[in-house]
């Protein structure tokens, strides 16, 4: 199971034949599928799929497979992405003082929970510059405030390019990115702290708090110019009790944002998601 | 544990001296105490407690309680409710075209989950009439429309006080009472097909299919003027996948709203719950 | 969505091109596939496979599939089930005392939470005779001691094949199958009132109660000869604290012994389980 | 709320009075108590409370407290803790390998999520040296074979003792304490990699998968003589699919025990675990 693999996302109006002509696609090119499945959104009238296979006696060189694929999506009107396994993701964190996400998504990067790299963190506070360190990735002290904040973008998608990033990370980045932003480098993960759609933007568990929920949670979901709408990936709850005052829903909401966003930037980078619409299919 | 017990739900500003002069009060009566929580909400300053106690060889009768408490409580400037155990609240059940709150609190009562009678059933659709007396309890249809909204409305107060009601549980009932409704008989607990406040109001399973939550919840609430803004008892939630459409959805939630009603209806029948504000303390 | 499927369970040592044979095999035929998903367990080396499609515009008459898709799988070593989705199962449900179980189900199937025909109960106890009949089904009262258990078993079968079931449901009955019963009729689901494999056997909560557990469960499993030991096809949890005595434990058991053992029935009648070994996949 | 505070954790036999004598003998010297919560355990005719106040005003100098509650205990027959708030507990981590657990104790503890000094972290390899450095504390290898683990216990012990430890805490401390270890020094916490009772003893996760459960757990636990049979202060579970495979369960698991283990010492250094038989009263 350590061999290379292959896997493609395919989403396309649904039709007869598809799940055939993709699985004869690797068969005829003598490629060994180990996971394959396939969701049919009857609503929409979609049909999306994951399908992963292993590369060694795959008759197509890795180069061609992209194009070979395209002639078989072009006429379905497919989107789709090709990921090859051995193809380490480079990403950047972003954050602001509060340290339990960004420890633990670089705890889990040496447990070797994900697989990828990460070489540069960029925050707006020099809160975090030690651990950062201790963990032998630059660090980026870039402040914001209102009057600078399109110039220190500006910053940001430089250092983005510059380290060759292919998916930011905001774990607890307290920050709204511009609509300039995100779409110039849409590929971008946040962790809310709270479960969507409820409490949607600022303080969130002083919120819940206020409103009197017995239970709190967390939403991972990929950032768009709307905030806190974008597709969710993961969501997570505890349960709470009036015992329970802010600090301590904080306190209990760190445990839910570190399970939560690492559960998605794994999905993520393991590519089992697939954004359709506001919607994502999480092929577990 | 089966002897007749009386509970006290009290509220007051905190200050030194409050948990041993209840105590006092009970133990120089002969009393024996089977239950004693006490919460401190130190934001607003109260002292929230739940007492109760054993009624054998407690000197005082039952009608004195009630008088000799309140000398206690006055100078406490605290707000109180006397119960006793076996006095058996009577349950009016609101519903609509729905069956399975319904079911399921009928069955509960019959297997003695809760005590309490249940001797009217009213329903502004006539479905679920054979249910009803199915079980020996009379079935009122009184059906609602724009127009004659308070006038049966009206009707439905009548029948409230006629049986001599102590709660109204609205199971699935699709209407929203009046604010004169709630005035004139505020014992009310519904049950909210989402995990508020999100998708509050109309439709949640398709507002939570639409938005493509990964979590789908239910939330018991007393019922005030404001729409689903009622203080929460009682909140439990379901993990859904991409692959779970509306008809899952509510299928899935049907037994969240079973179950988060029902604890709901046993903790309030139960005497645990204090309200203040717009929160509760739930002594589990 | 609504139109009626055909649906195939595959099991076989995992090679190259299952996944286009099986397609290929449906679209070959005209069928357009809704539901395909697939786990190769690396393990044991086998390849696991659930795929449905819409019967409209599929060439092969419905009594010809079987045949056709048999001489694929032969050379494949495959063990297969072929299910249509407008057949429709019959169940008989074995009950002793407890009621909330039955109850449960027979709600369910008039709510057409899954499809099936329960024409009959079956009870070591008199005691769910009533309930039985106001659901129109029929009811049999075998009792059994340990002396007459042989003979009432050979009674049970015997209905079980007039009945002509193809699936018996313990509902909460609290004798245990002889290995003769199980080999003569293997399709049995049962429900297990703890978190197998803590508490086998009997009263499982005094044992969890004794132990002192914070957190009961529930288990759904196939029968087999070996005491709850049998494939797991659904597990859930409720959290419990040290006020919950066992009748507590009981009430709350309730809830997830219904819940449990109702997914449990609706996956399998979907045709959504495989077994292999002593485990299951569970196509969701 | 931030004022220093007393706690009484107190078992006795059930009488009338109790709560009065306890709440009096507090609020005649002059203590405002902010928490107090109260069990009766009928089975074991236990009355089991948990007691806490605030110190200023408090007439009794501290070192009073002790011998003026005892002349209220005495007679009562009843088993006592008392302890101070501003008291810093002081606790030994045991460690092998595994770092995730230790991990999460010293990020938590920096965090000040709990109120504790760890001077030391004891292993039998020496793989988290450097991790240890990295937070300060002082790390000692003591190595266990068959042959040295009674003399290696000594000098277990023998650091307990100079570091002046309140609590051992078995941050996935992969060796089975010797009875005489745990008999002379009897605050231990561990946490176990499974819903004890199921999967007691080695390799949790493998006989989870073999047994084809759909949830994992962990467990934490005061330590006794007998292997994973002490009294549980915390569980929790996550679930699986036929998609885990062991190396998944491992990784999954680690979540549980981070957060189980947490919650248990938090929950114990807060004074609030009341022991009694194999039991847990957790006043949360």
């Amino acid at each position: 199971m350590e061999n290379t693999t292959a896997s493609l996302l395919v989403s396309c109006p649904d039709k007869k034949g598809l799940v055939a002509k993709i699985a004869n696609f690797i068969y005829s090119n003598g490629g060994n599928i180990i996971h394959a499945d396939q969701h049919t959104d009857f609503e929409s009238g979609l049909f999306l799929t994951r399908i992963e296979w292993q590369l060694d006696d795959f008759n197509l060189p890795r180069d061609l497979i992209a194009p070979a694929f395209s002639s078989i999506a072009q006429p379905l009107q497919a989107k789709w992405e090709l990921h090859f396994s051995d193809s380490i993701p480079r990403i950047a964190i972003f954050v602001s003082k509060q340290e339990h996400c960004l420890l633990d998504l670089l705890w889990r990067h040496r447990a070797k929970e994900f697989v990828a790299e990460i070489p540069v963190i960029i925050s707006n506070h020099p809160n975090l510059k030690d651990i950062t360190e201790q963990f032998d990735i630059d660090f980026h002290h870039i402040p914001i405030t209102k009057a600078t904040k399109i110039e220190q973008e500006k910053k940001q998608l430089e250092l983005v390019d510059k380290y060759n990033i292919d998916l930011v990370v905001l774990a607890k980045y307290m920050q709204i990115l511009s609509n300039d932003f995100v779409a110039q480098f849409p590929q971008i993960i946040n962790i809310h702290h709270s479960f969507l759609p409820a409490f949607i933007g600022a303080n969130p568990y002083h919120k819940a708090y206020e409103r009197g929920v017995k239970i709190i949670g967390a939403t991972s979901h990929y950032v768009t110019a709307d905030l806190d709408a974008g597709s969710i990936i993961e969501q997570d709850v505890v349960k709470i009790s009036h015992r329970d005052n802010v600090v301590d829903l904080i306190r209990k909401g760190k445990d839910l944002e570190r399970i939560v966003l690492a559960r998605a930037v794994r999905l993520h980078l393991n590519n089992r998601v697939l954004v359709y619409g506001n919607r994502t299919v999480v092929f577990e």
